[in-house]
């Protein structure tokens, strides 16, 4: 290892603040973003398509498919643009290192967000393009009571992931932690997880498996930002220290 | 890498005694607890919805998503409370340590395994709530003498399994480790290994897929902690000295 | 860990320049893709054999399989050769590294091309001796403008993915990290994602599950070559830099 | 981490000498033998009595469970034994290191391979008690020329797997890494790889899914002999010095 380590920061962490030119970190989050899109909606129609039989196979292959994908996605972008890939993580990380120098900059949440959604919703027709499958509003209605209860504990858990990672210094494990919270996540929340306002916009736009249709896109959104407050309530009490702390060790656990 | 490295303990370990207040620590607990049982459950409703035709395809369901989840959740809390979630752990934690000044503290346990038993019954009616089933007690009978026989096994291994690495200072690989170890032993032991008297309580709280029968569960925590028994023992036998030897290498094995 | 790390440089990275003899880097490249291909193959027959009435379990088993078998490949052989398995990486190496001393060379595509595509056909001929089918070639047709569309994607997130990890100094991840790309891929793209000229002809030879008929191989190494070029452009976009640059980390995320 | 580290020799690589009495060590292999055994006939019984109408199915539930249970069971034992569970590991571990006056002494291995034989036995008794499975000889005959084939790829494929790591100094990663490839190799053989004559001997003491007909295990062991002697020419012609070399890593790739 080299000596220089010593004096750098994790710059995949979502509070890093490489000095990258900001149109290359509205890129990585338009392209991490979209081929997130695409992971979850390609491998739903492939899923869906191969194994017409059961609807438990599709979602292990469509789950197997988004932990594998998603965490490769973490790796491939983070240290150009923090790979949030999700507006309430941006804001999140904006609002919980608000007071550092080094934080996420305020003026930075509209652009990541725009990019986001925008690459959202390419990735949605993207996967559609690969599949030969045309893009239409998905006719699949998903808010009832119990699917937003899911959407607010997925969404908490994942903040309280990141940012419990984020204040204990294991950035280094945030993109497989990331990717298996989200398989998890498939099973154990009755919504399969969306926990991502900008996955929610794109999966609109694919009449699919993965498909969500547009008037259940709010109430999944308000959810989603009902349960990131409580993740950050969650991230105060058990992490209070934005700083490390000389009791955080730097091993490296991992997912 | 930062200097104060030489001089830090790894807060996510058993044995850990980060100077975190007793309250937060009792908070991560029950948090991690209740959200094991929620994937745990919540999962196994799932799986069996959506595969009704196949019981290894929900068990695999179930156990994939186990092993993600509870890899998580061991990142997500270690640092706080060293991520016990087991009553058992948390004993063994304490016989084993005992002699440590830094061990695990004897007054600690009650508090730790009241936490552990409240969040596991309000994860289980999480789960029950997100997946809009009602809370009625199980009425799966599983105590017969090769799941109590799969229940000792399945506790002595997880035991032994944790303090290996414990005592080898590889606490940083035991989230994956313990995740991928009840993944196989939801399929190498008769019983999907409960291994866990908490988790053996909330899981009487759903009449699903991962439920089991009041009755049983007397059963099973007395095979439970026969099998902690043997697990201490072999932790003993093969790891004599709990301090770190030179023999023991900082290398960090994956799971 | 030992003294001389300081001075070490990453010799499982695409671009290591490790004085190996050429003859043994050949052997590496060689048994390496070939076999990778009796892994896709092999896994291939048997999934299709075992599973008959699902081609999605079948893919899921095929895909595991890859998964696990390709990111053993990368570690057995990388630290010989540099693991490319691929000639798209090895010329995409060469190209992004040519100005680089200790680049990969020029004069080496030839023979890794050479000895990448003899061992992919060999490894086709050992999975259909395994498994006691004759070697026939593939009749099954796969180019269409979906799934070239398909192989384009997939290419340019390779290509991008192991020199992202490069740039940063994160060669140890790229093992675990390309298995699970290609893991994805088989689901997320339509073609399930070949990615690879040289695994393309050696499935060529067995007319199993993961066959290709020869008429397809041109329009596949086409967009193959495509997504190639475009991987670079995404590489030289958001990671201009080829020397580690101080934002770099040098902690190991993981897949 | 810890000043000493630098003194200190990876204890779970194979060639570790740590000088642990001889009885922890054969303990260690006695017991890491036989839970693999438990592991992989304890899953195939429950595979086979969950998932009756699928093979396939079987399969990938019992190489899952195998993958995490192999992995777990090294990080278990590794650091008192070298975690070898095989005889071809252990008398390639001699042969690879009998000029360094550290590596594994012939006079061990005869225990060892006692204690591994041993605990096969045992592993698949308690597999057999704890499915309440009555114990006698499989009826399942596996010997025939492409399954001796299977058995000579596989344990070629396993002895370079692991001594490659050993001689490039990636012991940390041994565990992670041969799960992986044996999960791999269930399904890319056609002998679904027992590559070591242990297991095969255990698991010809139970007449379920992963059983083997008494009659069969001489030819598969005489393969698995074959394919050592062919993993160890590999070795030595990809890696034929046995001390860490300037150009071997210390990063840690992870599978």
């Amino acid at each position: 290892m080299r000596r220089q380590d010593e004096l750098v920061t994790n710059s995949d962490a979502p509070t890093a603040t490489a000095p990258q030119p900001l149109g290359r970190r509205l890129l990585a989050e338009l392209l991490g973003t979209g081929l997130l899109v695409t992971v979850v909606v390609g491998s739903g129609i492939a899923a869906a398509d191969l194994s017409p039989r059961d609807t438990g196979l599709q979602l292990l292959e469509n789950s197997t498919a988004t932990v594998l994908g998603l965490a490769v996605l973490i790796l491939m972008l983070g240290p150009v643009s923090g790979a949030h890939f999700n507006p309430v993580v941006t804001v999140a990380d904006w609002f919980l290192s608000r007071r550092d120098l080094e934080g996420f900059s305020a003026r930075h949440i509209v652009p990541y967000v725009a990019a986001q959604s925008a690459g959202a919703v390419a990735g949605a027709l993207l996967a559609n393009a690969m599949f030969d499958v045309g893009t239409t509003f998905s006719e699949h209605e998903r808010a009832s009571g119990s699917h937003l209860l899911g959407e607010v504990v997925a969404t908490a858990g994942l903040v309280l992931l990141i940012f419990a990672l984020v204040r204990t210094d294991r950035t280094a494990v945030v993109a497989p932690a990331v990717g298996a919270y989200i398989g998890a996540a498939y099973w154990f929340t009755s919504s399969t997880s969306f926990a991502n306002p900008a996955v929610a916009l794109g999966r609109m736009f694919s009449d699919t498996f993965a498909g969500i249709a547009p008037t259940s896109v709010p109430s999944f959104v308000l959810a989603q930002i009902v349960g990131a407050a409580i993740g950050i309530v969650l991230v105060l009490a058990l992490y209070p220290s934005q700083a490390v702390t000389p009791h955080t060790h730097q091993g490296e656990p991992h997912a």
